[in-house]
């Protein structure tokens, strides 16, 4: 069986949060509570990789939101994402592990090796989702009076990227011989320092973690504007995006991977993965029920919390909630591809204040779905056949409930068409994904010169 | 029963190091592989439980020795403790998880967040072992072109420790109320901010993680300069120290114990864990033999380069390996107590450079018997009953092998005497230490204000 005969399937990852992404999910009458967070996460975790699926995903902060901190109204406690992930890899065999570290508040070395350890103790299932922050309240963290400009991110995040996988390269593969007779464990001429001096970065190397099952973590990106798609095209596998409908969602596949291959990479090498916030009912009916259950439960100073920082940190308690967005600056300190998102979404339907934070409660400007397994299959398929995504980042509005109605009742309508894996072809995450095994650049060079 | 009436018992945690403590460990027939170090990890853990030791223990290394890199010798490739103690968590349900984090290049606010959320899923049983760097290959891999000298270290360290600490006071015990009917998830009377602003840190608070079963993770620490016995008596909560012999283990306890009395505090809220490299054989004769044979075993090279990173980074490999200790300037960047220990045994004793490798090749300086079990449970209650120690760290020379005989010979022996528990008590790492329980100094504040 040729490649070619291989049917295009779904890479599907599940984004943990808490008790759930939709902001009133706490109030679930099955949301988790602090003291149990690590065994829900387990729970949840076992099941997607019943499931087999890809991956699970956790996003990160490395501050309380002021305006959370200020009202109470929501979780602001949580637990950190890498440790997280270590404690879930002990205790699962096959499911990718992924987990955001910001390159705006971090060093590189520090992030390099924690995701190799991670990728080390899982068996070569990490993935590492580089971003660079958008929450002005971190800059408060970390010394610094303001929050860093987006270009200056960028230009960081590239030389971060740069100096994280020039260290995964230390180690060839085959550098460890541990030799017990002659006293030799390694070969010296196969571990490589990096000698790297940059504009943000003096790292020597080389890093003192070898490499794992998969060569190096999977390097996962979520930026939209213009720098992060261009940082995602040079050097992301995975690329998590918002994508509010499936015109949008064409138009950033088809530009990003065009990008792509002016880069000179195949197209297939990096993956679009969109989020999707999808309510799942016994009906479509049912699943609309649902839904508006939960929106009932959305406090109108949470959302206009929610709302406030989704368009770039802006406080809007001085509006009236029935009246319209106000005429915002571009955000020099948030996340522009979002705040743009939103704007032209309340100017395009008209709506109010309340009417645009209830609509972002949930899916916060990713596709969103609502309905029954056939109809969320339908809508997933849709999208996967229109180029418009090479799989998705699943969303549950409450957890575990969510994504027990997902697996329950929209896999099934995936498998049936031939749409879904049955059971796992490979036991780490590239293997999953379908990414090739990353060839070690010093091997390499070290090989092909005379 | 009186508190009075309960016989003290030693505090038992085991340092864990790859395949073992002796720098020829890894030429053993059972020695680990990097693959396979997790697993190695979680067998060593698991039984360490079985056998109620009160923790496990990480050091931390940001860099690899370049002496190693030169020639391969040993291992040099390892796990970040905090994605492995994380791990563990998941599959242990009792045993503490200590692991070593620098203040020399790390940001409080990351160090404070990932030992508060292991501490979280761990259920309490996570400590913070604070040091200062002593390795300056790792100021390459931060940026700096010199390592930081020894008093900015100190000064570095003491705020890093109050940044920490205050961090883990950000949520009181009860600020989570989680009330679904109103919609008020914390207080926010009960979570606070930080404001710190002092010489290395800027930090606003609160952390994003809330308290934990044991307050906040135990406060470890390791120096023995004044520098580091100053800051150890004002904030640490157990110290891990290299002790030679009974006269100089009973002087360091003595002095400690007094520092801590002189800060106000109860001298039994510090506990004094000297490391001990302990080979245990079925007879004092085995176990002489099983030491001499990983003796045999230590390629001269390792040897001259572990002893050149103890006495403080010097480069030995011009003096002759059968001629003596080469005068040595005071180390500006290395640990001075470790070099000082290390000149005074070469002199005391008249030894040539090989045997001084060969005396620290398995125990480092630190405490070390060999002996049967009763040999070493003799040594140990003589340490205990003589104010030398509360309990000890053990260093086996070969993992699992080395824990595998302590456990057979020397736990049995210490539990006929009294001197070490049968079962665990309670279920955080501040029960099994005998440690109290950290009252939140904001809550403290902020009820004992009018």
């Amino acid at each position: 069986m040729s490649d070619a005969d291989v049917k295009r399937q779904l890479s599907l990852g599940v984004f943990l949060a808490g008790a759930g992404h939709h902001v009133a999910s706490w109030r679930h009458p099955h949301a988790t509570s602090e003291a149990r967070l690590f065994e829900h996460y387990l729970r949840v975790a076992r099941e997607a990789e019943r499931a087999c699926f890809d991956a699970v995903f956790f996003a990160d902060s490395l501050a309380v939101e002021p305006g959370a901190l200020a009202h109470g109204l929501g979780p602001a406690a949580a637990l950190e994402p890498l440790t997280t992930l270590a404690a879930l890899a002990a205790v699962t065999t096959h499911i990718g592990l992924i987990a955001t570290a910001t390159t705006t508040y971090n060093e590189p070395y520090h992030v390099a090796r924690k995701f190799a350890s991670l990728d080390s103790i899982s068996g070569g299932r990490a993935g590492w989702n580089l971003v660079t922050s958008d929450n002005a309240a971190e800059a408060g963290n970390f010394g610094r009076d303001a929050h860093v400009v987006h270009a200056d991110r960028y230009q960081r995040a590239a030389e971060f990227h740069e100096v994280v996988t020039g260290l995964w390269n230390s180690w060839e593969d085959d550098a460890i011989v541990r030799d017990r007779a002659s006293g030799q464990y390694f070969d010296p001429q196969k571990v490589h320092r990096l000698g790297h001096r940059g504009a943000h970065f003096g790292v020597a190397g080389p890093l003192n973690v070898a490499r794992s099952a998969q060569g190096h973590p999977v390097v996962v990106q979520a930026g939209s504007s213009e720098a992060g798609r261009e940082l995602a095209a040079r050097t992301a596998e995975v690329v998590f995006t918002a994508q509010p409908n499936l015109a949008a969602a064409q138009a950033f596949y088809a530009d990003l991977k065009a990008r792509v291959a002016r880069h000179g990479r195949a197209p297939g090498t990096l993956k679009i993965m969109p989020g999707v916030f999808a309510v799942v009912g016994a009906s479509d009916a049912e699943a609309q029920e649902k839904h508006e259950q939960l929106q009932a439960l959305v406090h109108p100073q949470l959302g206009l919390g929610l709302l406030g920082r989704m368009i770039g940190n802006f406080d809007l308690s001085a509006y009236p909630l029935d009246g319209p967005l106000p005429e915002l600056p571009q955000t020099e300190t948030g996340q522009r591809s979002r705040q743009q998102l939103f704007t032209e979404l309340a100017r395009g339907e008209n709506l109010t204040i309340r009417q645009l934070y209830l609509r972002i409660a949930g899916g916060r400007g990713h596709f969103t779905v609502i309905g029954s397994g056939r109809t969320v299959a339908d809508r997933l398929q849709e999208w996967f056949e229109a180029g418009a995504a090479d799989g998705f980042n699943l969303m549950p509005p409450v957890l575990p409930d969510g994504l027990d109605d997902f697996v329950a009742q929209v896999i099934p309508e995936l498998r049936r068409r031939g749409l879904f894996r049955t059971c796992y072809q490979g036991t780490t995450l590239r293997a999953h994904l379908g990414l090739p095994y990353p060839v070690n650049r010093n091997a390499r060079k070290r090989t092909s010169s005379p």
